[in-house]
């Protein structure tokens, strides 16, 4: 019995919030690439970043800003240039970019968080941006959360978006998301971004706790190709406008709005796996049985970026060792005599031992096949237990295909 | 000016050691399977085993029978079943291995260590190996190392050897190692293994020290797809039958002895990289300006193993930025200001910025397509410096190729 429903809307389906997505000539191609989210009021806002030591001026920017003050109006977005390893001058084009956007919004800049995905290296080009930021202005509207799931894109196949409705105090209460990312990284065609609205009343400190969560159980365990990108963020408005009572403490309403929360960042973060580069399928891992759920899903991380796994899952080969041995690698203590290894319904090892399966006997033959078949499924679900304890942790990634090394390979200078 | 010169003649190069290598039928394709290395004496013994939870009965025997005594007459070798998750019986079979080959050899059964590769979750096939094992027994040779280092190869391409000499007390001392592996998994077809030999006399404290700390600068320091295989083991016995003065400190002596010890890894773990599955190039990843060499080689590591970096150097593409990101994730904390990136001679990164090179200026398309150029040779040095620390270390890899994924997804049950 779900305490939330899906509902249409994506970021400006809670109350309060409009969108825009334009093309302002940031990308060769002359898609999409500026997107703009705006709180008619000031919302509270929480942030999770990369935690890479090369990080894009709009991630150092978004940082300190929030550090500062964990409040924000608007959220800016580029797509075409990372503006990530641009040194002063990448900064000082984050900087501007906020004074132009809140001189056309009649805003302090300082309201204003901004975002930027693409090529590594490459400074926003500010001209099409300076002109650009007028026009998003003007094409704000309450219905343009997919216009701006567009413009975030880069080598992304499919818009990713999201809204769910709760209630709190008999009120309803709504979160909506849209995120970009076909790879962990993309150092050429950088980032996953992900950007979440929230109608609730919520204190500062409470929310950026749960937002902090959330992207553990979500983006935190996703993986393409184990490659942490420069501009990686996550951030998640809250603005008050549902008129639900304020959240200022723990307790079962802010259970209920943090679980609303989390299925919102996995279904994103699910979104980008499934989406990753090459990718024919989507990989669930659940892991149980560990000693807590740090661990569980550190296992699960592991086997969904096993690079070897992954190439089975492509060959549609039910290759039970790779998962046994992604999971011994995983820096997880655990007993291997209790170890146990399921592909969607085909249990494969148990006890630490495989089950007859690779022998010469006509069933074993049959499950080998049919578990083969299994793997041909839009979504593979390895489930995995380690042993007695109550941690479990789920982790998603996507199969390694010809067309991973085919883009990577001929995306070219 | 180097203390050491490559000799022939691999783990039978030092003195007192025979070596074998036969087809007993454990691999269905009748290639050789069952190798060989014994000592004249008893060698002091030293192993560097897997880190994963997921182990081998034969890593777990080695791992107890050194705890015991650090001392063996012979390593026994089969490829074809990895022993891996084979349970109780598992176990057994690796005990009962050593029983037999120490009744053909005349010596105890704890004299004898053993290494296994191949189908993880299954047994060795006993009876075959029990007819092979007077077999390789009656093949042993002094000159029988290439035969041995045929025997342990399972996906290998190529049998990896070679043997150094240099002078202790102005008397030759000689060391020679094996190898196996072509990726640094391959939980069907698993393991790297490498078995080095040594005619030093050297206390067994010293002599395991030297083994960990060479293990560190080398097979520790290559990646073909990040995964950890149940069975990785080194094993390296020192016999003393150079006659030279036995080294029982640290020292000058104990120095070049370690000198050579870890050239030798470095060569094995280098064509254990350049053999990687589908690779068509080895990778040398050289950083300094670290805090300290372990942070060097973690950030080393990271970019030899980053998956865009390993697709771009298939592509021929000299995408710093993939260089450059790699580097931020490797979980080292450097400043980006510092950050430095050179591919063979070319300069692409300095104090954190690109250097002009995708801009429209007819130089930068000539150094561009000059660095193209280079990628196309066989061992691609990318060079890169975090700050001003002392700090320094290398990796070693692969690129990541469409037969990689080939390979790996077409292996299949």
């Amino acid at each position: 019995m779900s305490e939330w429903h899906e509902i249409p809307g994506g970021v400006t389906a809670p109350k309060g919030y409009k969108a825009a997505g334009i093309a302002a000539g940031l990308k060769p191609s002359g898609a999409p690439d500026l997107a703009l989210i705006v709180s008619d009021v000031e919302a509270i806002a929480a942030g999770v970043f990369t935690t890479s030591q090369v990080k894009a001026a709009c991630v150092d920017y978004c940082r300190q800003r929030l550090q500062a003050k964990a409040a924000a109006r608007a959220i800016l977005c580029n797509a075409g240039q990372a503006n990530a390893a641009t040194g002063a001058q990448g900064w000082a084009d984050a900087v501007e970019s906020t004074e132009i956007l809140g001189q056309a919004l009649g805003i302090p800049a300082d309201a204003v968080l901004v975002a930027s995905t693409g090529v590594i290296g490459q400074r926003i080009k500010m001209e099409p941006l300076r002109l650009g930021i007028p026009q998003v202005v003007a094409a704000l509207s309450s219905e343009g959360s997919d216009q701006a799931a567009k413009a975030i894109c880069t080598t992304d196949l499919v818009a990713k978006t999201i809204a769910l409705e709760t209630t709190l105090d008999g009120r309803p209460v709504r979160i909506g998301g849209i995120c970009k990312g076909s790879g962990m990284i993309h150092p050429n065609m950088a980032t996953m971004l992900a950007f979440v609205t929230c109608d609730a009343m919520i204190s500062p400190h409470l929310w950026q706790q749960m937002v902090s969560r959330a992207a553990d159980k979500s983006f935190n365990q996703i993986t393409v190709d184990g490659d942490t990108s420069t501009n990686d963020s996550l951030i998640a408005l809250a603005n008050g406008q549902s008129r639900t009572p304020a959240i200022t403490e723990p307790g079962p309403e802010a259970d209920k709005l943090e679980a609303a929360l989390t299925e919102v960042c996995m279904h994103l973060a699910k979104a980008i796996a499934r989406d990753g580069e090459g990718a024919t399928c989507l990989i669930e891992v659940r892991v149980s049985g560990a000693t807590d759920d740090e661990a569980a899903r550190q296992i699960a991380r592991t086997i969904a970026g096993s690079a070897l796994f992954k190439a089975a899952v492509f060959g549609r080969d039910p290759n039970w060792g790779r998962i046994a041995a992604a999971a011994g690698r995983a820096g997880v203590p655990f007993e291997q005599d209790h170890l146990r290894v399921q592909l969607g319904d085909f249990l494969l090892m148990e006890n630490g031992q495989p089950l007859p399966f690779d022998r010469p006997a006509a069933s074993a033959y049959i499950k080998a096949a049919a578990a083969g078949e299994y793997l041909k499924a839009d979504t593979v679900l390895v489930s995995v237990s380690v042993g007695g304890g109550s941690g479990s942790g789920m982790a998603w990634g996507c199969d390694l295909s010809y067309d991973y090394v085919k883009i990577n390979a001929e995306y070219t200078t």
